[in-house]
């Protein structure tokens, strides 16, 4: 990246800014969704597990808590957020990151007059990761322009950037369905509705395109009309395998759905004066509904909600959007550990615990499954 | 918990709410003064003080931040606060619990529109203690009962709620007053003086419901007619062993209290139209007064201050509220670990301690001392 | 201290004051420049090298890591600040110390009426050191005093205060001056320009007169009239062996410039009525000048920066300021670690692991380089 000068980068296809973003074929800076292929998805999802298998014991949370804590990350949040950035923050915790905020900027020194950039390169001269969430567009992406062409270059994350991009809630999303669907044949050949503000959710958007890497997927994009998926994703979905149907009859699709993903109302980002459109009634999940589902059906929701999705559902076995939220924290924590090459460290650790549980006791296999 | 609605909850007994946030007759959920009984403070003394004595040396810090450095506590704390915020804080930092805080909604997601209940449960997510203060009544009960109702519950300490409870606060002040007695024959048969505004003073309301549980108590409750405290705590004083005097004669009282325990006017709660009084003079100690007390009496006040308690008196030996201060946190973290079970453990490396010091250095016997 | 009233101690003399604030000859309390005499700073200046050193590798941050982790600090900021807050903050980290914040008075008890005294005793009940930046004068030195006054007396840190003193940025400062002169002799013989706001800039004050510790400097004051370096340190400078030039002809003064401390028009500390100008053209280094520095100029700026520095400048291998910025966590990780009386033990361990290297591998000779 240090040879481009900004205006050329922006320009750059997709593809080739993957290719500038992403050392070693994996992601260093975590921008795009698109950084994610298949194979790393796989990656993921394994280390994701075996993440959350050994912090079942205290020696090991002391264990995972020994493989980053000479690093230190920077959580600057510069939009309200409670879920991801609570997650990227308990995530570095379990990894023994220690950590800082920045998330009000009356008390930082932009009130001096700073530029972004320059805040960003202070950042990096403390800090061995930025996480960031920032109401600009390609902000983050401008960081890490910026970093790699300074002497000391550090990860970017991109918790969130405009209406656009949210690619770590797409990996924790894709991390669900394929937990959800562990005992059902895995995430292959299932039909997912995506439901309600399809235009401004960049959950949604990101979620959308993180499927075309499965086979067989049925995606039933339901939305009022004027709140519909932008083209650009359903462009790409057509020129996928994903078969793509849009509708408005989202209580219709009910019956055939394997999972359900409903989104509320985007209104913060409101610049098109949608504002007095708080819900949408006819894209809302309530307990009558149950009754229509699928015995495995799971019900995702990235959250907060409001009442497109009703309380009482809760406690119902398919509701799976409080176990979406806190595979976030797993899912960040594996890839921070994937940023920073030592998932190969973790699996052997892992490994080797299983190596010792089948030799001194096998009695104990459960240890083994994940 | 789990088979009780809302509303059958909040109208059940205090009896019978202790036994369902307790568990193993101990509290697991910390809410209500009511929850400790004799036993449970003669423990919690016991505690405080080897975690004290441990924590000495550079050797013994280590030890106490081994104990749970695997679990994650949320300071959820939508009140200003300094001393309750920093002391559960380094309460958490002493026995290695990592921490994050929501003190804003500005910069939480509660500002896109989300419930109470949805928030606490986020937290329970991610997090092995919700550690809260809120302005809503009742609202700590609400996030035990919201998470009892959850498949992940985790305990939840009220530091402040409304203006009726306060628990933690008390169990310093038990601490301060039993350690400053301790060479007089301890927390029983002392006359105590609750001074100040005592109607909305919700740290005086606790003390005085735990001082039931010491024998020859003496208690003076001396505050202006209007300040009174509420006839619901008088009565169960009065079923008590407890005698109970109310006055408003504050300074002919001073010679014969054993403890003198001064309250500000609590104006932030004002609701019932007080709002000119800001300071109460005869209701107030200053450098004069000193002459007429005893020679061990206590000097308490639960901070911050204003003009009830003259500065010029914090040098003398019989001020204690800079020890009581600091031992909110050192009560704090014997009470997280006892939620956490861990308490037989570290009494068991103190004894370890004191085993060895004794076998191999008869001269140094003040470690066995705490 | 503890015998002095503090209408004595404030009318002390600096020599006075600092045999005060310093234990052991070395700063405890560390609120002024004129606490650092040459001895403190080669010390500082090697055991910075050293930390640095060890850090390089995931052992030696461990190790690090290890000195302080029993010891707790409070940064209490009550002034913005993005550096010196996250700077002070990591070099916490390094060190193992655990942090608290205090940033925002209107979540701390401040709001119920406390005095500031009562709010720093209270620090002191829970903090071992005390890192404060406060807009009120003399703040610091009160809050040392009050201490001192105090049966828990902590170390404090003055990181800003007032227009006055900002001692531990002068410490990075002197820092990055020795280390860019590392292989050109020194700090010693040097001609250095500190250019802008000398009147209000405290950076430069204390920078200023730390370098009258040092022979041969011959130091230029470029400013306007009015943003002239006030007559104290002028006097000051004048008494040592520092030859000083006054200049509004900044850029006249290039060539002979070893250093060349650019600085920002300070308005926030704006109660002069200078308002309205906000950048200072003629004392503002640019591209165009770069030709006309010597090859191993070091650029120096406290940042934020405005448009006074160039960001074209930044790629220039003489631009030393994102440098400098990264030397503030070091010096002051080096700093705490002398006031907590653990150098001695740091530097053991360096020595000993240079010891192991040259031992076990003589091909590994850079280890020793710092």
């Amino acid at each position: 990246m240090k040879t481009h000068n900004w205006n050329d980068f922006i320009s750059f296809s997709t593809e080739k800014k993957v290719s500038l973003l992403n050392r070693n074929d994996r992601p260093y800076h975590c921008l795009l969704a698109q950084q994610f292929d298949r194979s790393f998805l796989d990656s993921l999802y394994h280390l994701t597990n075996v993440i959350r298998a050994i912090s079942k014991s205290k020696q090991g949370n002391l264990y995972l808590q020994s493989t980053l804590p000479h690093k230190k990350a920077m959580l600057y949040f510069m939009q309200p957020s409670t879920r991801t950035y609570l997650s990227f923050r308990t995530a570095c915790q379990i990894l023994g990151i220690q950590t800082s905020d920045v998330r009000d900027s009356s008390i930082s020194s932009e009130v001096k007059g700073e530029s972004n950039e320059d805040t960003l390169r202070t950042f990096s001269s403390y800090f061995d990761f930025i996480i960031m969430r920032h109401p600009e567009e390609g902000i983050a992406e401008r960081a890490a322009w910026v970093l790699e062409n300074s002497d000391r270059t550090v990860p970017v994350l991109n918790a969130g950037s405009g209406k656009d991009q949210h690619p770590t809630q797409a990996l924790l999303d894709i991390y669900t369905l394929r937990r959800s669907f562990e005992n059902f044949g895995g995430l292959k050949d299932k039909t997912i509705i995506l439901a309600g503000d399809l235009l401004r959710g960049r959950t949604v958007r990101s979620l959308a395109q993180m499927l075309t890497h499965f086979d067989g997927i049925k995606l039933i994009l339901s939305s009022p009309e004027k709140f519909k998926m932008r083209n650009d994703v359903i462009d790409l979905l057509k020129m996928s395998s994903v078969e793509v149907i849009e509708s408005d009859k989202f209580k219709e699709h009910l019956p055939e759905a394997d999972a359900i993903y409903m989104t509320r109302v985007q209104d913060e980002h409101d610049t098109e004066g949608f504002k007095s459109e708080r819900s949408l009634p006819d894209f809302s999940l309530t307990e009558a509904d149950l009754k229509n589902l699928k015995e495995h059906t799971a019900i995702m929701h990235p959250l907060p909600r409001r009442n497109e999705l009703d309380p009482a559902i809760d406690n119902d076995p398919r509701a799976k959007y409080w176990r979406q939220e806190r595979n976030g924290m797993w899912s960040r924590a594996a890839l921070m550990l994937m940023i920073a090459n030592k998932d190969s460290e973790v699996l052997n650790y892992w490994n080797e615990i299983c190596r010792q549980v089948n030799h001194t006791a096998k009695a104990l296999p459960r240890k083994r499954q994940l």
